[in-house]
């Protein structure tokens, strides 16, 4: 059994004594070819995505997802996973030209070949990307590559509420503004920026409202013709527009808006639990949902410790919240307020996953969500490539 | 028995008489449900993509697969195809954000709801994606929809030989400036654009030689800009880089270009059949592999009629040849001839087909590609989704 897990409990990824062997993938961090003129590297699973980019660098070339800073390629592939640069770049799935993966019955299968464009036979890539590790063991990954851009750009910009941040997002994405990335923290999360924010971070103090961080990629002066539009789109909303004046500050922009869910994991305080919820909505209900979960945490006096926060370009955030594992009453409490926000979600046309899995948390909320026909056609496939259910086994569905 | 061919015979895609039923999907050509604001639609399979985008074309928003003017949605799905504006924004798998699919046994599954980003349970939507009708019959296809973009220009740049053209494009490719389509057509094919081009596109006597077809699409400010740096990473091939004058004159450059393969076909001698490669090699090799193509084509005296054309963005393109299906030995020589094209793609890391899949031609092809391990876990799937295997019986493999 392969229980490689985060060793960090995100919602539905909680980490679960197993029986059986565990693979730890640490020293399978290679980088196995490389081939810039193809813009393709090949490496094994244990490497961090932010290694691999610094190792390749001086090629002009990186890899655009961008999840926590700790993450693994092997655990990216399997979470189908995204970063900040989803908005512009896509998802795991769009970066992946082949994998090769070892089967239950030992196996060892390459997806495809190397072309950057394929209609050959079944895509059994993408059946990978995101299996969570139920259907084999992903021990090679090529992946493309895109070219570094010429220049970067971060704009701030603080809005009186956190429905009006999340419509002015929707109005972004519909314009069609080749936005990099677009995140979304509230009044909580920059509080905390300005309290435990690493020292870059910490040099400015930021407005406490909820906020909307921008990324601009591109040519210097693609990226100022794009400031102007975005400023265009959100002049009615009435709101100051922060940019930076050198590439330090810049930096520090950056980092702000990527240190969010971090500096939460980082003052966690001794004996609480933190709870980060994923829900994707169609776009034009996402004020909605979250000015929803933001007023029933208030309202329903969890007591609860929570703050917004997620790349909201493709209708994704999280609510992260502190709670007492040990205080029952609580515990069911935030249960019950997180099973709601995912009914509403799915009511909403929307998935219970944006980017995080299913894991062995979210496994009920999978059934709501897909229904027993397509719930049972996973669980056929799952059964054909692996018969003995021993790959991960408790995880995405028993 | 599901043949629903093309009536068009691309390589691999012959179609063939069955026995057992035929699905005309004609007449389910609906758009069921428009969200404007989630930038996403639901059609019916049998919808032409080009009458979508003029339905919804007001909303400012499309559909950016482009593939061949007749092509259905449900097609484009079956064999994921892509089109001139895949360098931009991919294949078809990335604008799919779910199917209704019928299933051998008579359920009927819905891969997914409508976020935009997901990462709930397996990625049913890419299996059926590409599967060529062999895994069920798509019957709902909910497309994600962009932003028409402000602008658009193209230029076109001929250049002394195809092995510098598709150098060029490499060059282009490896830049990270964000053109949205790139065509590659040989010497012969702009002759034909010259003799048989549509009246909008013979108005220019077009330069024989091979010639990209670079279109450009953003602000207009940042088109400027995308241009302004192709003319510099173009400038050390010495070519003419030309310009439209006006909106008129850009649609008919453009028209240029998307005429290429749809000229071949109006142009067919009476009894001569055409065949049109499909391999994708990673983007180093291009201009090797078109190059040997070209050669091979004049040297052996195949004494066929043959031109070079495609989106090379991602290292796709086509060799169309006239043949004579009569002619046994022309008929053989032109096979040999593929089959070493297609082998030289493996032996470069590429693939079979690039964008019209495997169909009933190439299906030895594909077994050379992927292996047996590989191709077994594929039919495995077939075995379990459609045990009786009556799904597009013979297609992609027996
Ligand atoms: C501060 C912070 C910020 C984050 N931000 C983001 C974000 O922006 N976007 C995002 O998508 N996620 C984010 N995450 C979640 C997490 O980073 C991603 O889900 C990441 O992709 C998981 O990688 P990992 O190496 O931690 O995988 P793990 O948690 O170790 O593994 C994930 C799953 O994949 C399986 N697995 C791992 N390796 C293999 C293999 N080689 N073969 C088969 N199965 C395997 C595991 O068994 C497990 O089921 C964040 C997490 C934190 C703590
Ligand atoms: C002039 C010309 C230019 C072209 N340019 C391109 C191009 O740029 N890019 C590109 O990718 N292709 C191109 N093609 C090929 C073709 O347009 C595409 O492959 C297109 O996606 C096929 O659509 P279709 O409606 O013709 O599908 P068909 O040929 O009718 O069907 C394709 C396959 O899908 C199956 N199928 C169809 N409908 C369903 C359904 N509802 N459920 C399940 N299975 C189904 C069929 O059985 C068949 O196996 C071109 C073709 C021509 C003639």
């Amino acid at each position: 059994m392969i229980p490689f897990g985060a060793g960090f409990s995100l919602e539905g990824n909680f980490s679960q004594p197993y029986s059986g062997i565990c693979i730890d993938f640490t020293l399978m961090d290679k980088i196995l070819a490389f081939h810039p003129d193809d813009m393709d590297v090949v490496v094994q699973p244990g490497i961090i995505w932010a290694d691999l980019n610094t190792q390749i660098e001086s090629s002009g070339l990186f890899a655009p997802m961008d999840p926590s800073v700790a993450a693994t390629v092997g655990g990216m592939v399997s979470t189908n996973c995204s970063g900040p640069y989803a908005f512009r770049y896509g998802t795991m799935k769009d970066w992946v030209l082949n994998l090769t993966v070892v089967l239950a019955d030992g196996r060892v299968i390459k997806t495809r070949r190397r072309p950057r464009k394929t209609s050959a036979g079944y895509n059994l890539t993408s059946l990978f990307v995101g299996a969570e590790g139920t259907l084999g063991i992903v021990t090679e990954v090529t992946l493309k590559l895109a070219p570094i851009p010429e220049d970067s750009s971060v704009a701030v910009v603080p809005f009186v509420s956190i429905a009006e941040a999340a419509n002015a997002a929707t109005a972004l994405i519909r314009s069609g503004i080749p936005i990099a990335a677009m995140g979304i923290t509230d009044e909580v999360q920059m509080k905390i920026l300005n309290l435990y924010g690493s020292a870059g971070v910490r040099k400015r103090r930021w407005e406490e409202k909820p906020t909307l961080f921008l990324r601009f990629a591109g040519t210097t002066q693609g990226i100022q013709s794009d400031i102007s539009k975005v400023k265009e789109v959100v002049r009615p909303f009435n709101v100051p527009f922060v940019l930076p004046k050198s590439k330090a500050e810049e930096k520090a922009f950056w980092a702000a808006s990527k240190e969010a869910l971090f500096s939460m994991v980082k003052i966690r305080p001794e004996g609480m639990e933190m709870w980060s919820t994923d829900v994707a909505v169609p776009i034009s209900r996402l004020a909605e949902i979250i000015e929803w979960s933001k007023r029933e945490c208030g309202n329903r006096k969890l007591k609860i410790f929570a703050t917004v926060l997620g790349q909201v370009g493709d209708g994704n955030f999280h609510l992260a919240m502190f709670y007492n594992p040990r205080n029952q009453k609580q515990k069911e409490a935030v249960e019950k307020f997180v099973k709601e926000m995912m009914d509403m979600a799915l009511e909403m046309g929307g998935t219970v996953s944006g980017q995080h899995g299913i894991g062995i948390g979210k496994k009920d909320y999978l059934r709501d969500e897909l229904g027993p026909e397509t719930i049972g056609l996973m669980r056929e496939l799952k059964r054909t490539v692996d018969p003995k259910w021993i790959m991960n086994p408790g995880k995405v569905f028993d």
